[in-house]
Formats: structure tokens, sequence, C-alpha cells
């Protein structure tokens, strides 16, 4: 196996807290050496930057997934090289850890020669990220639903269209999901909760139908967006732009700050004027055009190990 | 138009509440004639105790709605004599006033001749039930995710599955939704409204992908049906007495107390079970086997009126 690749992913989609998440095509790569002794060496190049990014290994969930792995299929740690290159803006809203966590797994797996079910796999990466969504579309692509039932996560896979468009626009800084899930209440009203019901199911209906008009609605949210967005300057007005200039669907990627639309034809446009609008906001940005990743990782790491 | 045909309607659908209604093929029919001058008399019979309903004219949601319908249409009320045979049990969670409602604004539009848009329809109706989730299906047929937006009530039509058995056990007590409404508490907390998320988006894709295996889960819910249930002596029961018998999915239908069960092949010794269990908790059932009603009434009345 040459190199591991784990796609971005933008999860809370729409009405979608900690439910639905999104595998794009934006990928960390993961270059994986066996080694002679049990020494465990990584290195992790941003490459936007085009610099080292340098982490201890007790700081570092590559390190902490593939240690856990092997913890997992009781075998004695086999010592390895890794090296990530990092394409996926860190700490953005696009599951930059949960690639860390999924890339220090599949590594462990590819060393190990060992594959464990994707059930475990998943529950591994679940406890070490805590939540489902970025980690779970991550390892099996598409727009995942995922649900925890009989103890264990679970999740449905739609394959997504890939006639659409998917434009992230990244602002230029960090928003952790530590902090953002401080500024939610405690508690929800009923209206606010069948409000997203609604969504989520009209979303679901939307992809699987391909009934893209629908998105609009279906992508309002009120169980975190209206909170968050407060941290983002010029949020509702880059909204209403990528609206106007013709775009399906525009949520708050992950906790955000990267605002991610769903688009067809005019992709480009919409892309440039929502840049443009955070440009007035004083926030410069970094904008990726990708298409959702409906391959799963943990496929290709089935082929790979067996 | 020899008679207008309302199906019954399980609202709450699964991890529906106040979204998703189903409309089933158990029907209230209106047999509605003009008279000469402007008085309006309804009879109601209720087909299964062959007995005449009295029910005042102030107290009878059929009246109201007609009228309702002739005041926004702005004509002077026109008179007619309505039967409305009664087949939907009272009060038990399948729809009945909602029946009542639709079956009087569409005697209106006979009787009137004038058919308004189905949004207006539809906003009508649900100013006189308050609530969407049974008064649309039993407008438009089908599973429908109901919505609020921009100040209006829309919805989503899922055709469904004609292979599909939907058992109805309707105890022979009555709960009235004002009452069940009382029981809920006043907010939800986070991890119950994500648990209801992640269950109605996978209701929905197992519907439309006819993937019926995921409805066990799909069905349960946290926002209502935990609360409601301790009013019906037997619940778990049931619901455990059916899942064994090889049901898909089963729910409280709307605010109960009927539960429906949806099957594939053996309905009858699902039926029979749950049937015995309720029994066995000293409450008498009926039970009714019916398919989901796909056709929409007001597709019915544009052809009849237009």
């Amino acid at each position: 196996m040459p190199q591991i690749k784990v796609p971005a992913t933008s999860a809370n989609l729409g009405p979608g807290y900690d439910t639905l998440g999104l595998a794009v095509s934006l990928y960390n790569k993961f270059k994986v050496k066996k080694r002679d002794d049990q020494q465990l060496k990584t290195k992790i190049i941003d490459k936007k930057e085009n610099k080292l990014i340098k982490i201890d290994n007790s700081d570092n969930l590559v390190v902490l997934a593939y240690q856990k792995y092997f913890g997992f299929i009781d075998q004695d740690l086999k010592g390895a090289e890794i090296i990530e290159e990092m394409h996926t803006p860190l700490a953005r809203g696009l599951g930059s850890s949960s690639s860390a966590i999924i890339g220090g797994l599949a590594a462990a797996a590819v060393i190990s020669g060992t594959l464990i079910s994707e059930k475990d796999f998943i529950q591994l990466a679940v406890a070490l990220e805590k939540h489902p969504d970025n980690v779970v579309p991550a390892l099996t692509g598409g727009l995942t639903i995922n649900f925890y039932c009989n103890n264990n996560y679970d999740y449905y896979k739609i394959d997504v269209d890939q006639n659409l468009d998917f434009i992230l626009v990244v602002p230029d800084f960090e928003l952790k999901t530590e902090k953002l899930r401080q500024v939610l209440p405690q508690k929800i009203d009923y209206p606010s909760a069948i409000f997203n019901l609604g969504r989520i199911s009209l979303l679901t209906a939307a992809f699987i139908n391909k009934e893209y008009q629908l998105l609009k609605t279906a992508m309002e949210d009120q169980l975190h967006q209206p909170f968050r967005k407060k941290l983002i300057k010029g949020f509702d007005q880059v909204l209403k732009t990528a609206y106007d200039s013709g775009a399906y669907g525009v949520a708050l990627s992950g906790a955000g700050p990267t605002i991610l639309a769903c688009t067809g034809e005019n992709s480009e446009i919409i892309a440039e004027n929502m840049k443009t609008v955070f440009e007035s906001n004083s926030i410069n940005t970094d904008v990726y055009k990708v298409k959702a990743c409906n391959q799963s990782l943990y496929q290709v790491l089935k082929e790979e190990i067996s």
C-alpha cells in the first residue's frame, strides 16, 4: 500500500448536528514504512505552507491511534515511520483531527497486517474523537447518517452525486471544537428540535432523490449554527451571497469557521463572491472546490490487507 | 363527485414528532349534497357501531372547516347536506379530527365549485388542527415530511411501497391529544434530539430506498414515546412481541393509544400476537390491516372541480 488517503469531512451538516457527515475529495496522505525496531517516528508536513509541523508523540493523534489499534488487536507494537502530508486545514471545521485518527488506525492496520472489522474500527475511532460524524465518513466515504445503537456507533451511507460541487471557504482563523461546544445552550425547546427533524428528513430525501432545490430549506439549522455563527464575522452575509449567486445549500462545516456550499454549475462565481464578502469583513480565506468522496478507505484497506 | 374519501393518518411516526405523518387505507367517507337554502346539515354515522353520532354544529369540525373555507374564498356560504361515514376510530391517534377538517374543507370546495391552491388548503387545515402531520398526509396521501418554512407549512411526499402492510392495533380507550401534550417535558437535552435526528434521517432513507430492516432502529424515539407510553398498559411488551414476531418497525400512532406496526409477510400473526398481549393486560383492541394510501385527495378534487 503506497499511501493511505483520508478525506476531509464536513460534520454537523446543515440540520445534522452530531449526526450527518460528508467526506470530500481533499485528502491527508499517510506514507507508512515498517521499521525493524519498535520505534514510532512520525513527520507531519503542511503541504500548503510546505513546512514541517512538530508535534510531540504524546500529543499526536496519529501516534495515539496507532498505539490504540495495536492494543486492540493485542499484538506487540511494531515500529513504523509515518509521514503525513497534510492538505486539510487544521482546526477549521474540516475534520483534521479525525483524519489523523483514521490515518493512525489505518497505518497500524497496514503495518500489523491485521484488519479489524469495520464496526470495531469505528468504535476505536469514536473512542478517540468522541463524536462519530467526522471519523465515520473519513473511513467510509459518502454522506453518512451516524447514530448510536445497542452500545455501538453505526452508520448509513448515501453515495453523493458526482455532478455536485462543494465549495469550502476557509477563513484564516481557528475555532477549537471544545470551545465551540460551550456556546451551545444546555437544553433545546421542542420547536427547535422539530425544526431540525423536518430539515434533516428533507435533506436525506434531497440527496437520495437528487432534488437539490430542496437544500436551501433542508440545510437550515436551529441547534448549533445560530450560536456559533456569532463567532464568524459576516456569516449571514456570506450565506446570503452564496444563495443569491445560485448555491443549492449553504451551512457551517463542522463547528466552523469553514462555510460549505453545495453548488451546481456556477461554482467558481459562487466561491468568488463568498470570498469577496469575507474580504470585505477583513477576513482572508482559502477556497477549495471539491466533490463528495464516495470511496471507502475501509474497503481499500480490505483489498490491500486481506 | 359521489363521495370524498379522507384517509386515516398516523402522525409523530417513530422519531418524527410533529414532523412525519402517514396516510393509510382506512377512510372516512363524506357524501355531499347541495341544499337550496343556506343551511348546513351534517350527519355523522359511526360505521363500526352503526349508530348516529350527535354533534352540535358549533363543536363540529366538519362544519367549522366548511365555514372557514367559504370565508377564505370570500363567498356567501352555500347550504349543504354532509353525511360522514366514520370508519376511523375517534381519539385513538389516527387523525380522526384531521379527517373531519379535511372532509369539511373538501366538501366546501365541491359545493362552492372553487378549489383553492394546495398551499392555501394546507394553511387553512393547519390553522384548524394546529399541527401539520395529520392534516397534510390526509390531503396529499403518502408519507409526508412536514415543516414550517417562510411563514407557511410545506411538505415533501414519499410514496410508500404497496408491498408493506401496516397493522393498527387500537385499544378500546381514548387518549386526548391536548392532555397528552402535557406529559411532555418543557425542554429536551441535546442527546435526545441527536438520537431522533439520526433515526428520522435513517427512517427517510429506509422508506425511499425500501430497506425495511433499518426500521427497527429508525422507528425509535426519545421525544414523546417514552413519556406517553406510560399511559398505555403493556406498551413495551406489545412492541417486543411485534418485533419477536417479525415486524419491521413499531411505534405509537399519533399520541396513542394505537400502536402501528410496519410489516412484511406474516402480518396476521404479528397482529394476533399484539392483540393477545393487550388482552393479557385486560385491554380489548380492534385490529386493522391497511396499506399506505398514496393517492392525493387534493388531486382528486382538482380533477373533479376544474
